[in-house]
């Protein structure tokens, strides 16, 4: 089978009935994917183009590459610092509002006005979402994580894409549903990545001739990791923790060189963050005060601990894997539900945006009526800061000196919850009974949430969470452990992170960063460990189960074992269509017309040749730019250097997303059908290949490592075709090769 | 030309008369060097075995895997504590010793006191090295780096080695060089995994079934890595600093799956010291004292800081930049140097050893007398605490109530010296003149330090000359700064760090373990960038530039430019040795005699096949084991499965080293010389393949992304023999192939 990847995303499903239902497809937007191509083509005019390349032209590209990084990390940590800016504002209005209807005892005033304003900023969020970029709903991560890995949706990058994840972000935020900004900071960091590395914009003039050395896969998947270590980066304000969430978790692909640019990016958010930050503590930023730009400094607390408090984290470790395992598979429950109705259309999108904001508008109102009064703690400096909205205490319907301990959870930015619930040396601030309630809330509405046409990120809620069931054991194992209640919130919500995202390191530096204690790096490393080796026992990390649902053909690093049993041959399938090197217009014409190929081998015959030979692979963009020059000649021979002279390389460079030259553009005669084309100087000469007797398993190492979206396969014997198939990632996938091959069983990793 | 990659190291430079003067050997052990295999090798046997494989087994493997992550982060974890309680312990008796003969002023005997103390701990870390091990001599981040890359150099893991590494390091450092034990514990660690990894001992019938499973080259890759980052973790005390260390320094290959485990390694050393520094916090270790282990705090100086700090950090950085790619250069002068001296024997390289030794006595003791005396602070706890050796202050010749700043950095530890710069508020205690005599003669004893038989780290010698530059610094700009010259000890460490060893993410984890102050990271990222970026314009990482001179071919991640305009046919060459799929017996063993190649390609003829085909690749252990087992047969007739019956896929894994089947063990008849044997099983049948027009750039990268030691190359056009050549890592190197084509030019990064 030769390459089927602009393949509509629905039909895998349908196409290949011999398939589990292991794909499902979320949400409405069908949209085709595209393989990328992270191979650098060798053909004449590249390797013509790399004879002529001057010192000045590396040198600029060098410049260039590193002025890039430096616009991402501008441009991401403004974007971060602008959405907490607008967060931390109309949040805080809404709240400021409802604090003076409460005062006044106006209750139910309180409660419309607080509902209200949720539901339409919900409204506007997921009206952004619905009509103008569905592609911007959810976390965007897995997206971003497939991008990496070589699989391309449809408009995931565009602009208006970054338009509605940014404001979307801000509303859906700023609504009180319990979702957080750090996903969408990934995706936004992604698509300024991607925004700038396209080479400007023709439509409005902002072409450069400089950027054309982006114009591949290569170095925009270079540019896309750095956007999404400077979103970490911008969200938690921690840059070390950014690169290695790129590097654990998004890139599939990796080198030193691209460590220390990615360091470098995040540098730029910290410093711009901190800028801002400075700017902004002289009042000039409107209600933006502490709660702006998490950061929850628990270094008060003592952080010395001893065996019994190991154990208590080890109980906290395993009970939070299965609390996080249990939270993928719901979410996992929840996002196949919510795909049903959100396939109807963007009104019933709406819909159900504006009924889970009414769900959480009432839980967050209605719960605290179950919590007692508590009297003010003494010895505070201002004590019970009930008015504004930075304080601890929330009054709620409580009578003077007094707080309501459910309300200063609920009705708070998430941010400032977890603040509440990490603070330390406030043991008895919150209430076992309360804690319970915040929990179970907190932990269903998490789950409900992530799916609905707002862009949402996972981390806070999962963080939320994990605070107050840290808490929560933190209060039961009182009586065993010395350990400060704030920072098992700090290691419960370790656990939950652990359990649900699956990842170690960057998990460990993103909370020591957010918390800023290193010396409980050994507890919170533990914890990380244990939750995650427990939740591997029953799924897979929720980034991970969605891409799969999301029906990317994602290439995993390992080789399936079934795959050693298979040689390359066996999944090779269907038609082959090559090209000869000299070929007519018409044939090539044809071809693209009818195949949804994108790569074609070329193969040489006599009189061209001595024997029938594989001169390498032509690429579909690459044909359709040569066939726009109309560099055709009557005769079949070989063009010589004309070719050469008339484009060079950058004319076949690729374009950005759907900006390339399009069949229909094509203008071609009758006559010039008949005429013939050369194919070698645009024919990548170096095509990676495996024998036809290959393992499949290392075959599929081979395409994953070299990051290829085709692999040659060539017979073992000579006499036949001197090419026998191609390989793209389709033909890895466990869902195509059981189909060929059911009495395999699938392993259990690649089946989940 | 087949595989050589058994060569003895030093006929490198003999045999290639056309390379130019780039590898160089350092000392006198000219050992062989061997390519270390990556790839799995598929042939039947592992398939077989592969098909047989129970659920128990991979369980027993994963539980295995995590077991020896446990062993190596105990091990490593308790010698990085007895290293330390050594040192403290011989170093402050030394120093206790010393000062008290300084309280009751007999200052030459002192000096004699000192300087014999210093050489008889030299002489015993240099005759350690000398006639032991000279394995363990030097850093042994290089070594582990190039065997992480795929070069194992003799004995570099040995147990001797690690014996010596361990007890010269404890030696060596107590000795009072400047040198640390952060590079000789990286190698311990690696050691550690090594031996643990070696399936137990059949001399001492220490083996263990369970074991087989590591008897690759693959896993035994992945527990050095993680043995590389325990070493960090354990020298450093900095977990997260090792992960990444061992991922941007030591590792050449590296996926998410290992990031776990090394986590998980380096957690547990973490837990290892933290409980011995417990136990040790009650005073049963002796003089082990807050020195051990070092751990800088510097938070109670502020933080916060402005636009002319980041001004000075750039200063800082440039010429940090400028001093530690001098460093570099001086280093690899003196390393040149001393290769001769070491090269003429072991008692040279004492003397040498003993040489450097009086000469970093005397400079200890000589230079605090130009210092002046310096009145003790008042409004300390403990005014001047002169007695002991943890205080900050020495008084050396001066009188009651004052101190000597420089002796206060020369006679005391590295450790203690480096917390002496760092410590913050304490602006005046170190005088400007006083800094510069300090930073200069640290500087240069550093330089001479390296490369003398001791085993000695290069981190220590260079946060120490980078703290009392950035102090000096610090002391300089007063005027336009606030920051505090604790912290511009800490930048100017790390202006240094950046300078020589071009590391970014992990230097600067490390430094924030160190120092456990996360509000400097932006500060520091900044200095280590700019030092970095300067550095790289003048030279080499110093690990990279010893790994070269070492003359280790060592396979960099990216394909050199000329690379580009050359095909993998280009550089095969020499006659190549093919076997047939059923081959005589003696044939076999005459090639093994009288060849040092390790791979040889075989080769199906009628009758056995239609045509002449490739089979796949045969490996000379392999091949050994098999003659030993002697299932020969009369005649050229395939085995069929009687040699599945008689070996089982272990018996042809990888030995540990030196422990493999030899040529001489092997005892074949006359007779037997005549039979046939067949290779069928033993044959690799998947080898990786690459067409000999394929670019070289491809093939390299190839080559390195998938960590092979063979890459067959077959002809384009049928008709030839089925495989034009084998290329190794030998014929990818610069040396070799601009020998073949000298009309390229090396390119710089290349070249140095």
């Amino acid at each position: 089978m030769s390459e089927k990847d602009t393949m509509i995303r629905e039909p895998l499903l349908r196409k290949r009935p011999n398939t589990t239902s292991q794909i499902a497809i979320v949400g409405a937007n069908v949209c085709p994917i595209e393989s990328l191509d992270y191979e650098i083509i060798e053909n004449d005019l590249f390797k013509q183009d790399w004879r002529s390349r001057k010192k000045g032209q590396i040198f600029q590209y060098i410049v260039l590459k590193w002025t890039l990084a430096l616009l991402i990390g501008l441009g991401t940590g403004l974007v971060g610092f602008f959405n907490n800016l607008a967060v931390e504002n109309i949040a805080g209005f809404k709240l400021l509002l409802i604090s003076n209807l409460l005062l006044e005892e106006k209750y139910i005033k309180a409660f419309l006005a607080y509902a209200g304003c949720n539901v339409v900023l919900a409204a506007a969020a997921a009206a952004l979402c619905a009509y103008i970029a569905p592609a911007a709903a959810g976390s965007g991560i897995p997206e971003v994580k497939a991008y990496l890995n070589g699989v391309d949706a449809y408009s995931i990058l565009a602009p208006s894409t970054l338009f509605v994840k940014i404001f979307g972000s801000i509303f859906g935020v700023s609504a009180g549903f319990v979702l957080g900004k750090e996903g969408p900071m990934v995706h936004t960091g992604a698509c300024i990545a991607s925004l700038l590395g396209q080479g400007g914009s023709r439509k409005y003039h902002l072409t450069w001739r400089g950027l054309r050395y982006f114009k591949n896969d290569r170095d925009r998947r270079d540019l896309i990791t750095c956007g999404a270590a400077a979103g970490v980066a911008a969200a938690f304000r921690a840059p070390v923790g950014g690169v290695l969430f790129a590097l654990e978790e998004a890139a599939s692909w990796w080198r030193s060189a691209l460590l220390w640019r990615t360091f470098f990016t995040t540098a730029v958010v910290a410093v711009v963050l901190r800028g801002f930050i400075e700017f902004c503590r002289s009042g000039k930023c409107g209600l933006f005060g502490q709660g702006g730009l998490i950061m929850f400094d628990v270094s008060s607390s003592k952080a010395t601990y001893n065996t019994s408090d190991l154990l208590a984290a080890i109980i906290l470790g395993v009970i939070g894997g299965i609390f996080g395992s249990l939270y993928n598979y719901l979410v996992d429950k929840v996002l196949r539900t919510y795909s049903i109705i959100n396939e109807r259309g963007a009104p019933f999108k709406v819909v159900l945006v504006i009924t889970i904001s009414l769900l959480t508008s009432c839980c967050s109102y209605g719960l605290p009526w179950f919590a007692r009064c508590t009297p003010c703690p003494v010895g505070l400096e201002e004590p019970c800061p009930t008015i504004g909205r930075s304080g601890n205490f929330k009054s709620f319907q409580c009578p003077p000196g007094h707080y309501n301990d459910l309300a200063s959870l609920f009705l708070n930015t998430n941010d400032d919850a977890i603040r509440n619930l990490f603070s330390a040396g406030t043991t008895n601030e919150f209430d076992i009974s309360s804690l319970i309630i915040f929990f179970a809330a907190v932990y269903c509405l998490g789950i409900i949430t992530y799916g609905i046409a707002v862009p949402s990120g996972l981390f806070i809620p999962v963080i939320l969470a994990g605070a107050s069931y840290g808490r929560l054991v933190g209060h039961l194992l009182g009586s065993i452990s010395d350990l400060d209640v704030g920072l098992f919130a700090l290691l419960g919500s370790a656990s939950f992170l652990g359990g649900t995202m699956r990842m170690t390191v960057s998990l460990c530096v993103i909370l020591l960063e957010l918390t800023n204690d290193l010396l409980m790096l050994p507890l919170v490393m533990l914890v990380l460990l244990i939750s995650k080796t427990v939740a591997d026992i029953f799924n897979k990390g929720v980034y991970d189960q969605i891409v799969k649902m999301k029906g990317f053909p994602f290439m995993e690093a390992h080789a399936e074992p079934y795959m050693r049993h298979l040689v390359a041959g066996d999944v090779v399938s269907g038609p082959l269509i090559t090209f000869s090197g000299v070929e007519k217009v018409g044939n090539i014409f044809h071809v693209l017309k009818y195949t949804g190929h994108n790569g074609f081998p070329v193969i040489d015959e006599p009189p061209i040749s001595d024997a029938q030979e594989l001169v390498g692979l032509v690429l579909r963009s690459h044909l359709l730019v040569l066939l726009k020059g109309k560099m055709f000649s009557r005769e079949r021979v070989l063009s010589e250097d004309k070719i050469s002279c008339r484009f060079d390389a950058y004319d076949f460079a690729k374009a950005g997303s759907g900006k390339g030259v399009k069949l229909e553009d094509l203008d071609i005669t009758e006559e010039e059908m008949e005429m013939y084309v050369d194919l070698h100087p645009i024919t990548n000469a170096s095509p990676f290949t495996v024998v036809e007797t290959m393992s499949l398993a290392k075959a599929a190492v081979l395409f994953r490592e070299l990051g290829l979206r085709h692999l040659c396969v060539v017979p073992k014997t000579p006499g036949r075709s001197p090419i026998a198939g191609i390989l793209t990632r389709h033909d890895f996938m466990p869902e195509h090769v059981l189909g060929l091959h059911p009495h395999f069983k699938p392993t259990r990793r690649g089946s989940k």
